[in-house]
């Protein structure tokens, strides 16, 4: 029963780059945008570890996935340095049932693009003006606490037309002052898991300390965990008839 | 205006193995698969071109490709032979507006699954038995002049759980003897392409004769054609604000 | 947070004229199908109230409708004779957020009807043979808990065309021993509501006694429970503009 | 075939109200919305007729509907002048095939709700700002040869929560200068019938005198047209099992 289900595990990703090598990132998130986030799910009880690209294995080894229910993964600058390996092991975890909730630049990492089939393209421009990220589907868990539309007052822009797979739900949809929309809020399965794209996060602005999109990304996580305990990669059965023929 | 677009031009790929090493194919496709499925589309007057896994690049050259509205893909053996440069090149094509009609085992090749980005997997049994083909959406132009169940008197069986994204669209289900549901007509986009699984088609058993199973086909490359007539892959690009800002 | 929700109240609303006028089925059902349901939603802990057609107002007053979370319906025989004050009254609910589960023949009712905007057809027959339930999307809420598939020995056959709208998510088909298949778990969204079709139940067999049918209801009652505890019908608003203009 | 398919019949639909008692509107729409729209169909060689509100049945008889391919619906101030009879009736041609494109404020109509479900309520300020249009599925027939944004200088606002159904297909996507956002082209399915939803269309700006406005329009009437000849509402069916039992 969904109500009976242990808090999920969550495992944070982060490329940690710009925070150690732009001061400006630094000074939004001294300690990582995985430490701030990490902090944020311990709040609400989460048991949380964090992992980044420079750890051995990215940090991402089948033990540490095997004992993640959802992995939150940020990146942006450094995508192509993530092995190949990981990416299989990360995507393949997902098909087990484990969850994803991809934040930003992350539509642009290799995992993303190996679960979508697209190539995950869209328009963007750094230009530090309001985004207003309006909910569409109000009733969907990932929407639970939020306000009809919030706004976040610096931020990148991005632009349709975005190329993922049309997604199974719409929950959030992104206005842009200089004149764009975007999908910012999708759901989507692939194998038994489920994943999240949520748009907002650039690493010069301090979108990450902003309560609601704090209240995105946990509700994201609520979501995606896997209703199973058990998690199994689903594979090709050869089969008896069930019925005499 | 669709309805002014020239006919699409159709490429069928076939593995082309069985025919050739199986008397039991070749008694039924002499030829081949894509012969016969080349001639259905010509008797309509679509101009088609074949190609097969062992000529050079399998046939499936960027001149080609470049050429080619909807590719009509059947595989089962040898998935693996076709190599990671031709898989590349073909996704992109579906990706820059090239539609794709998957048949039947061509579930599990390389093109396929990275297209979905699952495993693809299903259950299976080789046991000759009827298949009950269901139009779940029959005003779907790929359900255009069927009725609304056919029967193939002796198939594979494929059973659910089928790991596949849930589909944009779909429009066929099957029926088993042996007890086994199917979705057997599926719906997709990626990028500007249209894909459509189509699930009968096992090589020992005359499927691609019955006129039902090739007006599907049929149907769906119509479905399947690009809108546009100068396709290109989404990409990247950075914009100016269409706003003052 | 979902978590934290308390448990959905459950009103459990049956037309209860076959239990008190049919010896076959109110052998399987001596109190009627709402009285056996609700024990077994008491017995997960819900709070449960039940109504039946031949209570003042059909027992669906404001009152109980505005204290229910989820209500789950059985109707078969008697749908014209609810009344439409009602009809509107509970579909307002829906669009309020209150959540549905709509059982068998009760997808010809007015109720649903009004929902799906469609005429919710579908092709029938009593024959008591073996339907057998697949899980299609194993990961949805609705599914937990589930085997791949399951078997009731002996159920009323329903067939496509099943006239409804492309459900939001499809977890479940069934395969009969006549040769049909069925959308037979259907999730839709309509206003604030989340409203689940499940098609087993015909009154003559023990359908409601088995296990895997009971949990199917108990977990879609979860998944049907609003994520908001001050529920509001959509309104139309006139709204300032958000941005100086 | 698609391509071999007679070109549709269109009816256009107007309340004819505003143009006939609001010299603004008058002054766009000297002869009625519906007739500039029955121009411009006409000029791409469709049969049209029109009817409006004040006609007899409003112009919607039963022959009228029968020879009618697919209806284009724009209303506003009268929705309630609009006989239950012909919503009824225009919900049972929709039923059995006939396509339907609703403009603008008919979101409101009795027809529009019927087929949906929900209230189809939205956010609005009229203050002739204006809209952006992005297209999101530059792919769907409906998109063929838009760009891939267009703007509308001056248009009411339309704002989310827009209490539909989540659509099949979401094809439009508005901007609105004020800050809102809006699914501004939506693609449905009810029983035999396909239907789009269209925002753009207030009457005091000359918005359908737009080349993208009047594509779209046209777009959807081939989209939604429907792919047989003969139209039937489905129907509950007893049927004989189709495999011994």
């Amino acid at each position: 029963m969904p109500n009976d289900a242990p808090t999920p595990r969550i495992t944070i990703w982060n490329e940690f780059w710009y925070e150690r090598n732009v001061p400006e990132v630094a000074r939004h998130y001294p300690e990582g945008i995985h430490a701030l986030l990490a902090q944020r799910f311990r709040r609400d009880g989460f048991p949380v570890r964090t992992a980044t690209l420079d750890e051995a294995q990215h940090g991402l080894t089948k033990e540490v996935l095997d004992k993640t229910d959802v992995l939150v993964w940020w990146a942006h600058k450094r995508h192509d340095d993530v092995s190949d390996e990981v990416v299989a092991r990360v995507q393949s975890q997902v098909h087990s049932g484990m969850g994803l909730v991809m934040l930003h630049s992350g539509h642009f990492s290799k995992v993303f693009r190996a679960l979508m089939g697209t190539t995950c393209t869209l328009n963007w421009r750094v230009d530090g003006q309001r985004e207003r990220i309006w909910v569409i589907a109000p009733d969907h868990p990932i929407a639970a606490g939020l306000p009809p539309h919030f706004e976040l007052q610096q931020e990148e822009a991005y632009g349709e037309f975005f190329d993922i797979p049309p997604p199974d739900q719409l929950v959030l949809m992104s206005w842009f002052k200089g004149g764009e929309v975007f999908r910012s809020g999708c759901c989507f399965t692939r194998g038994h898991g489920r994943i999240f794209y949520f748009r907002p996060g650039h690493e010069t602005f301090p979108t990450f300390h902003d309560g609601n999109v704090q209240r995105v990304i946990v509700n994201a996580a609520r979501w995606a965990a896997p209703t199973v305990t058990e998690r199994k990669v689903p594979a090709s059965v050869l089969v008896e008839p069930l019925e005499a023929i």
